[in-house]
């Protein structure tokens, strides 16, 4: 049993992150902290909870990196950017082992950091030892890390689609879109006009582009994959649904093909990639035949969707893939870190 | 031509009003006033109204009672409670016809007004002078009214279908219960955490009860009808729809009935006493046969749908309302006794 | 291990028993029948499941009770009432235990049945075995069932609320309103026009009253509560969401009260009522303080809501219950019987 | 006034033209045919609009040309493709001005159409003599056009922005993509699984590509503009909404841009070539500053929003634009053609 704490328990994704852990089968949840909500209970602030005998006894407290350090071994920051910094700083030094789900440590450059999110970075000496959070991709690095930048949601699904692709030489790494919906809790539990039921329902509209901050790690991880700087357009869109992510990427195959063997050559080698690939990776769906992806399929839990069409009419090869923006999109996958980190395999609490 | 202003044009009621308004053919909608967005366009702040001349003309201002006294003959204040009674008093006194959105003069008892709404009245002086806004029930004395407030929503769906039984002596005056749904902008333009998509969207909860402000005019009026004090059960929920209110009522008839005779002769009485009473009421809709109301046949205009089935096994009337909160409940009644004030009918920019 | 088979396994609740019992610690899910996915494996028509070893190895099959009963020690039946008989009998000579979701079995009268479901019973010489599948209350008639009548998704809302008050004399029998509100989800996977997106989206509506078919089970279950004939007044409507059924109910209480000393006297008896009956239900949540019930904190889940306030303006007692319609409503509860049946505890595969 | 009838009038946007032609200041409505509701009034199959005079009066009837053909001067078509060729052909013999808002007119080709529709073109005489009905481009054809096939929804959100462009030679007519998002009234009133409320509702789904049917009229369209063959990529997706359409294309300006003088250099040419030829467009809106387009801006109107972004990292003009798919996409457009057809001003009924 691992004692666990959760810094910033009350966002969303703080909310699942307590779902997670409290029915985890290896853990202890021993703390979890909200400026807003200390001293309540967990079930009564979260009621969903209430038939927990952990959500029952714990009871929130204001955020104190001394204290955390002496109830926890592990400790999830759910926290906005820049603040989360402020608490693995003093916590890394106490000898804690950190899953951030924030975007401080994700980008390993300072100046992409200020670029994108606009301020200094607030502790740029932690950047190298960070390991980007997207458990398909950096396991072996994620065992024994002290410090995981778990990944961003959009980042997510565009990554894993795209990263092996882009390793094996089947697509160009240049022209790549990525067009995306999300669900409205990826603004977080955020009190603005823009999220109300009413501007939201009966809806859809982009945002944030074409220059969103995410950006910063999807080129980032891209440029790794594909041994060259990688420039993406990524226009994200506003849905009315609860959760999920789902995105359509235009992608520009690396071989021209146009006759029906060609086509049938490309797809056989796109399918082999995807199945090497992500052969021991329990949370990743490649769907076959008619199916396509769709959030209902994946909401709730850890998985994500992913399916591809080959258009002889374009050249081109479209991938989608869908996610739920909370688990898969952020505390699920910081689960699967954590897990590994522990020595558990991915799955554990997380099916 | 009327010329009109709208104080508190930002909420929903105000946006619509201003829908209503600048449609209206016998209306120039001279001012709208918000604090908030003083100095901006209407065909920016409401995008919806872009394309409309009046909207590419009209800036929001500062809310100042000598100004608007200048500008229009009739003034709709679309202001929250307390707050509306502050300019009402001087824009009176400066000649101005209003209809006030607003709950300040609804209530005729100062004391009722501070038992439900828990301040003093800021303008007891004005509440004999005020005509409540329920323009099938009081267009006589809307004919005539310097200050007509306009009644509530949930009030609307409930007057409309009981006031006519009790005054006919169909139904007992005791023991009336009212459950009600509403749609998310009942709450108005509010930026709560309550109201957020995600808490709202796949929820239905009820709130408010068992003592709604909106009682103390709901129980007024009917016991005007009955001619004596009735008490209500009423509970409002919030469901997951924009627009709408869906009221259910539970009724005891005067007379018991039990076979299919007297079932069939109270029946035929109840329809009668609607039938007769909402004769002339344009936007009264008596369903009939198999039809039973529902939201999406009312949302956007200014109708009440109204159904009734007597239960041979109960011995209960049961009365079914719908109408758009918004438009019945709010700016398209406010519109419809502007009408009357006015001597256009009632259709007049509605239809 | 219990061998376990699902007779009509594609409807909304036969999803919600195939994710159940894939995931119960003490079952093998060993059959699962559809007549139109006959041939395909769980993992094809339910992609949800897709990543459980048990939906890749799992077909639907044809349903053939003599197969079955070689397949299957308990087998559940989520078939339309009507259908449901048809199997129960062959499989209950079978020797087979059986956990029916459908109506078939719920009422004790054949006469009944025929005045609510307009056809004569099926299979009345099994009305006297069944046990009515509500574990809350007939727990000790489950454990040694061999054909248990799942209680239906309205019934439950009302039932687990009303049934302590009636026996412990605290409300009268007389005049009971049941208001519910219930997800689409309640109209099972039904292709009508009544039930597509935009005709349910965006509407709110009521729907089969003043007789609707629940109301056979529910008043012969507080009839039994009461120890005297008990008529409802039951009226549902369809709201916008997948699940979840909120209930409104408006009772009398036995005594009159209405000064504050009464209200709390009463409040504290009720408060007690539903804690002894209730002490050992873990699905069972009596809200406290300012609580009320919500369908989002009850959704996926096995979990009652129940709060109640005391309107000392009306005399009335009104209780507020929510629950998940596919889940306590029918799914789940079928398999919290099932437990029962197995003498596992209630909650084994559902929390 | 015209006489003017609607065949096939009971799905979405046959409803969409009985609501708009009821209303519209020069028609009368003189028949609209139904199989399903043949002999029903208007107002009870479509109880939202019980109120109209002419809804009360007028009984859907079975579709008869040559009765048709003596009721009405104008007749639309809301058929199936394939099936309104079949009316077309009797009602242009026998002298009647058609607007036909299914596919079976829009194409040049009847190889292009077999192609796309599967099925041999059921009139291709006609081909030459429709007029592609999309009032912004072929004002001057409508006008004496006795056959429009009014353009449909997805191509309209799509052609309007690109067609001044290609036309212009700011962009390349090469690798454009058209990302849509429809909502679920876009597959009509269809009774299928798919489109049950529980099977879209929390749902987001890519379907019918890479070669939708839609492709045929919007690749003819942009060549004609480009003077060259255009293939287009173009992704569907459904998303929770009753209505709307949301499209991002993703665009190559002719010229390369990347320093910011350059950028404002082409932005001021996009945005003169819209403001040009949308100068006299009444339903074309063309958003400045940070303004996007939100599908709840143009729902229940004739407008489209356009707005666009150069992203100087990727080199790309991304455009957006959004409309009601049942009325600029299907209804509201088609009466736009009548109006055109019949001298009208565009917007007459129509705001």
């Amino acid at each position: 049993m691992k004692k666990v704490a959760i810094v910033g328990a009350s966002g969303y994704s703080g909310e699942e992150l307590v779902r997670l852990l409290l029915q985890h089968p290896r853990v202890e949840l021993t703390a979890v902290t909200s400026r807003q909500y200390a001293g309540q209970k967990v079930a009564q602030v979260f009621p969903k909870f209430a038939h927990h005998p952990g959500a029952k006894a714990l009871r929130f407290t204001e955020p104190n990196a001394e204290l955390l350090a002496k109830q926890a071994e592990v400790i999830f920051l759910a926290l906005p950017h820049g603040v989360a910094a402020e608490y693995a700083v003093p916590l890394l030094q106490l000898g804690c082992q950190l899953v951030d789900l924030s975007a401080d440590f994700r980008v390993k450059s300072a100046a992409v950091y200020k670029e994108f999110y606009t301020h200094d970075h607030p502790a740029p000496e932690l950047l190298e030892k960070a390991v980007y959070g997207l458990p398909e991709v950096y396991r072996e690095q994620i065992r024994d890390a002290s410090l995981v930048a778990s990944a961003g949601c959009y980042p997510t699904s565009i990554l894993l689609p795209t990263i092996p692709l882009l390793r094996d030489g089947l697509i160009k790494p240049t022209g790549i879109i990525a067009d995306s919906l999300s669900g409205v809790s990826g603004a977080g539990r955020t009190v603005k006009l823009d999220y109300l039921f009413v501007e939201c329902n009966e809806s859809v509209r982009p945002y944030g582009f074409p220059k969103h901050r995410h950006l910063s790690e999807i080129e980032q991880e891209l440029s790794l994959a594909a041994e060259t700087a990688v420039t993406v357009q990524f226009t994200p869109h506003l849905i009315p649904v609860n959760r999920g992510i789902l995105t359509t990427l235009y992608l520009a195959p690396a071989n021209h093909f146009s006759t029906a063997s060609e086509l049938n050559e490309l797809s056989e080698k796109v399918a082999a990639c995807y199945k090497t690939v992500y052969a021991d990776s329990p949370f990743v769906r490649l769907l076959e035949g008619e199916a396509l992806p769709d959030t209902k399929n994946v909401t709730g839990g850890n998985f994500i969707e992913i399916a591809w069409r080959l258009d002889a009419r374009t050249g081109r090869l479209i991938v989608i893939s869908a996610l739920d923006n909370i688990v898969k999109g952020a505390s699920g996958q910081a689960v699967q870190s954590f897990n590994i980190m522990c020595g558990f395999s991915d799955t554990t609490g997380l099916v």
